[in-house]
């Protein structure tokens, strides 16, 4: 079992496979849905009756708002210019600033995605499968492609529930 | 171990590491081979003598036939709109229809692709690392890129076994 | 724990939880760091002071230097045209031959990246998110997309320390 002790579990959380994720100086909100083999760092926030899908990572900086739907495989990022080492040593926390990411409310991200740092993801937007996210993604924006695209408006598909 | 009872194992399956998958209400046809940190749900169907590599989720509805190859880290989809709740509850199986995918005999996966829910991949077809499939791939079409398109015939390479 | 007795540790090496990790018959280099959910295979090897970070793939034939970054969730490949069987039984190693990926000091590889087999990506060269490499990448270039293309140059940037 990979749960820290400093996690905070909302009420209902669902794990089935506490052994197989790794979650440490998160918070989960009530009711929200954990997947296999999904690590989430700490400084991470995670909202109330979200779904995080199988092989998914969640960093720090991250914040999820309530009734997110995270797909299977999704990664997000916080550091624009990643880097092993500083002067031919390994690099620590005190090295690099977080760049904070936000998902919003009601928002969904399809399996496979990759969210750039420092973006916002609008209310209800829905983020296609396999694209990779650059820039601010307006509520409700259907979003596709490499980098992704605007292609839609989830308030005129009848599945916008 | 995550290998739920309910799995059907045919003969000779090889799982390196029982305890680093996380295999339920599917079936695996004989000989074939399962990599680390794979997931498969139920009602998956896995044919024989496949490989289906590490880091690699198979959902629901997901039917692979005999003596396919899938990459690391691919991701198959079983549902078009995801949402984590309907009317500010968590979704359960009842609000959504599993769309169906099947991967014909034969085929290959390159690692890292993502493939769309409702599609059907052909016969010795070979999809390229890191594609994003999103319709139909003709028997023995080899595709490529964001979304994927056809850019050859794997009958006109030599090795085509 | 799935750290195989053959694999060689260097001084240092960092694995916070090895019971989520799979490697086998490689060798890793001082002070380097593993995530969660990382596989390496036999004949991989990894430098000093390197981070691989959780969720990648790492397969034989590859070879990353000293002070390299590998994002989450990438990919490496060894074999361009990947087949489950060979005259109807599954191939075994005598039936392949491996195409190696040399990745150069202190280069970057982003979260989500798949790297094709047969290419050598260059010292201090930064590889973008979600990038599909298909073709060597020049010393301290920027590359992104898919296929990805060189779109700068990491000297040029203030971040290159």
């Amino acid at each position: 079992m990979a749960i820290a002790e400093d996690v905070k579990l909302g009420q209902g959380v669902q794990i089935h496979h506490p052994q197989l994720v790794n979650l440490y100086g998160c918070s989960i909100g009530d009711d929200t849905k954990i997947g296999s083999f999904v690590e989430i760092q700490k400084n991470a926030r995670i909202g109330c009756r979200c779904k995080i899908s199988s092989h998914t990572f969640v960093c720090e900086g991250v914040t999820i708002e309530d009734e997110v739907f995270v797909g299977h495989g999704v990664m997000f990022i916080n550091d624009r210019y990643p880097r092993a080492t500083l002067s031919g040593r390994l690099q620590t926390e005190t090295d690099w600033t977080v760049i904070a990411t936000r998902i919003r409310h009601r928002a969904s991200i399809g399996s496979g995605a990759v969210i750039m740092c420092g973006v916002t993801i609008g209310t209800g937007a829905l983020i296609g499968a396999g694209a990779v996210v650059t820039r601010d993604v307006p509520d409700y924006s259907i979003v596709m492609g490499v980098p992704a695209k605007v292609v839609g408006d989830t308030r005129e598909k009848e599945w916008n529930l």
